[in-house]
């Protein structure tokens, strides 16, 4: 069979390959047939020229022609649903109905059209005018940016339709992506409609390039490279602290989602009053695809008790009442089984799990450990270890005092969630230590478990270090997401004819929210 | 004498030195006599204890008694400012008027009330509400910032005093100020206004808190220690580029700014119908502060020929007939001279100037060099050297070919300027040069000279790398240079009592603007 095609500058051809790979069914554990190639550094080189080339043309394409592109792909995507979705489940094993074909395509195509309409609207690029002095301000395009999307969603974050390739984009830079490599086959076909929606809507055919696959010295020379804009990269934390340090060398800017566990604070009155039906909301967030999301509730801190473990048995004898579902990856397997053997080395007990599964596929138990505070503040670091897939850690807290300091070891997360009872009696409880776990993490949730992250203008899928790269950034969330592939330009004493159209005195779309002299305004600038 | 105190903690207190310094006096060269201290890491790390503390509190700080801290300070600073215009003089040589007394304290003190209305309306924060999901997000303070400032601002950008500290401090900070040591009892003398306006406020008396100097090595450390929330730079791209690192590595976030140096490129057209006017406008600029600006326009580009020849001899004419001012230190008279020297090392001419002048006193000539494209083609790093001091690289180009060609050569930078003629005959050229260089700079500017730097909400005071660590920040400019000491906090189905003023139904103050359901509002949500 012959070895797949990538996509440069516009045509897709025969890769300049140092290897070839393929990707596997984790259901079976079996390669799929499809070869895919392992590009060399002269593939790299080449996407960046073109992409280069279509970034200068980029710079001059209209806000509509971004927006075309992105709806008319969305459509594509749509009309190719069956296809899509079939690949997909072919290589995840994740269920075709409800996830992939119910939940994560509409999630995908929404946020494509949410891009679309930031796009048309303008108002992400915050035009800032100062009309005494004549100076104008508001975010641009970066130039290049390489996506790297994750092994999770095949669809969501897709490297080539996912949230930061939809938002890259709209915020009018070309894309190269690297597919995931759990997925090639999703998103060679992805890449294909979105191909030819970029003819549909008259962009620069480079806009978009797909490599499938390069070793991590190229992925760290790109990183540095003067022709890159903007990387944005969604994986593991090892992975990812190799591209950060290269793109910080050089200074360019990186958007990494790198590792969270997620705490889940239960507080007293919360378990004596509900327990029974908490147990079944965690579990059930922790079992989503087998645990294999970035949010997935990692590490459960509740107070020691009778309560506690009662609490303890129900999440066990819930877990062990689920069959385990496949994991993405061989690598994702493993990974677990290491991660689930580092929590046991530091201290953590195995309530129920702690093994993979026989073939076929790439399964392993449910998993539950336990720890209690004390042991848990002699090795805060390792017991925080994400372990990637179904299983989490309870850590069993003595009093306020320990909760306390067990929080102030929490490393930056995503999200941190705090259950309290409905009458009250958590508040006093609740006021000492959510301002702890706050100062940690990008999203604070009450009474609801972090899995679920809206396309809202107001969230933040982001957080402190070693969470992501910077705090002050979300990957999802329009029209917010988009200034991460934009620098601030200011045009000072630049007359009307040069300016962009944001910064004209007239409103070039009559609905662009612009801050003139530190009012936020639709208007024209008052003459 | 006795070594002067430093403020940690709340007092005023002996340091933990591990040597002291004096700084000179740079008209005469000789050595001021207070002796400062050059703190031990036992003083950045009981800095960092006591700014953890205060950062608690400074959570619960009303922004009111932030801006009251911000509004007292300006006025204490006006009330000593003869003292303080005293001690600046006699450290950095800065003429006492109008430059320190009337344009740079009214200017700091202009800083430190804009940022106490942007701390008081609080739309820095950008509240962004999410009704039908009740998610809700906004900037809030990151914890402890460190500001190091730069030698050439002893106000407007003083570490106690300047822009970095007003933002920080106005987005709900405490800052560690590390004074610039070419002017510390400058610092001293300003600390001290502080240190009592926050008792005026009501501040934690830690909220501010004064080291002089420190080794290297307590730099790099301090920058990756988890208490530090920030650090803000500006100086040296040598000493800058080590303390990125060690945040980089630690996930800190870091605000630098570098190098720059600020091209001006000049077109025919404006050249011919202005050149002598041109000269004496660039010849101003070149020589400000002895060209101690981060803005200093130290690389002009213009086309070769009789009417450039006539330019460069004006100019000349022009720097020979000013009397050279004091350079701020030795340190920055060593620098000059060696970067002068490296420039013609690359192949650049001297046209005057190019040697110290004897003592007394940090001087050194009016410097102009001159180099030809292809030269500079041939060595383009090395002929963009910063030579920070009164000395700018003219370079002749042959045509708009090796014009583009050279522009793309350039680095990232603070600013670009371009100059063309008014009746349209340059805009040809300007159409074809002005967007490469506007992909290269953070503001762009038309007929304008780099060095006024004006605090208006639409400045871009940043740059791509290596002017600045990243494209989307500023550094001037409020409200967007207080979301650089900013996470983004989101709240996800939290209950109304429990979230933040900025974020409750009603708006805190009537006036702050909020984005709710994806339009800009003073109002309310409404019910």
């Amino acid at each position: 069979m012959a070895v797949e095609p990538v996509l440069i500058g516009g045509e897709w051809r025969a890769a300049n390959a140092s290897a070839t790979f393929h990707a596997d069914d984790p259901a079976t554990g079996e390669a799929l047939p499809e070869e895919f190639p392992v590009s060399s550094w002269t593939d790299c080189d080449a996407t960046l020229d073109a992409a280069t080339h279509a970034a200068k043309s980029l710079r001059t394409a209209s806000p509509e022609s971004l927006a075309e592109f992105l709806t008319r792909y969305a459509a594509r995507i749509e009309a190719r649903a069956g296809d899509l979705v079939e690949a997909a489940h072919r290589e995840t094993a994740l269920p075709k109905s409800p996830r992939l074909a119910g939940v994560e395509l509409p999630r995908t195509t929404d946020q494509l059209r949410q891009a679309a309409a930031a796009a048309r609207d303008g108002s992400w690029a915050m035009p800032t005018i100062d009309t005494q002095r004549n100076i104008r301000s508001h975010f641009a395009p970066l130039g290049p940016v390489w996506v790297f999307g994750p092994n999770n969603f095949p669809f969501a974050f897709n490297s080539v339709a996912g949230g930061d390739f939809a938002t890259a984009i709209a915020s009018g830079n070309p894309v190269i992506a690297k597919a995931n490599p759990s997925h090639p086959r999703t998103t060679e076909r992805l890449a294909e409609e979105a191909f030819l929606a970029l003819a549909e809507a008259g962009l620069p055919r480079a806009t978009v390039q797909l490599l499938y696959h390069f070793p991590y010295a190229d992925g760290e020379r790109l990183a540095a490279d003067p022709r890159t804009g903007a990387l944005a990269y969604t994986g593991s934390r090892h992975a990812g602290l190799k591209l950060k340090a290269a793109a910080d060398r050089a200074g360019t800017p990186a958007y990494l989602e790198l590792s969270s566990v997620n705490p889940v604070l239960i507080l007293p009155g919360a378990l004596a009053e509900r327990g029974e039906a908490l147990a079944g909301e965690l579990t059930g967030s922790c079992l989503l695809a087998a645990g294999q999301f970035c949010t997935s509730p990692g590490l459960v801190l509740l107070f020691a008790g009778d309560p506690a473990e009662r609490f303890l048995a129900a999440v066990e004898a819930r877990l062990e009442a689920v069959a385990p579902t496949p994991l993405l990856s061989a690598g994702v397997l493993r990974s677990l089984g290491e991660n689930v053997n580092g929590l046991r080395a530091a201290g953590a007990q195995l309530v129920c799990g702690g093994s993979p599964l026989p073939p076929p596929g790439f399964r392993y138990q449910n998993t539950l450990l336990r720890v209690d505070g004390e042991t848990f503040l002699a090795s805060p670091a390792e017991l925080q270890r994400e372990a990637f897939g179904n299983a989490s850690l309870m850590v069993l807290l003595r009093d306020a005092e320990q909760a306390a300091q067990v929080l102030e070891q929490i490393e930056g997360n995503l999200t941190a969630s705090i259950y309290s009872d409905t009458s009250g009696a958590d508040d006093a409880l609740y006021n000492q230590l959510a301002p702890i776990l706050r100062a940690r993490v990008g999203r604070l949730l009450n009474d609801k478990m972090p899995t679920g992250v809206a396309v809202s203008p107001a969230m933040n899928h982001g957080g402190p270090f070693p969470a992501t790269g910077h705090p002050g950034f979300t990957s999802v969330g329009i029209p917010a997401s988009l200034r991460r592939f934009a620098a601030l330009h200011c045009y000072d004493n630049v007359p009307a004819r040069r300016l962009p159209a944001a910064l004209q005195d007239a409103n070039p779309n009559g609905r662009m929210w612009r801050l003139i002299d530190g009012a936020w305004t639709q208007a024209d600038v008052a003459r």
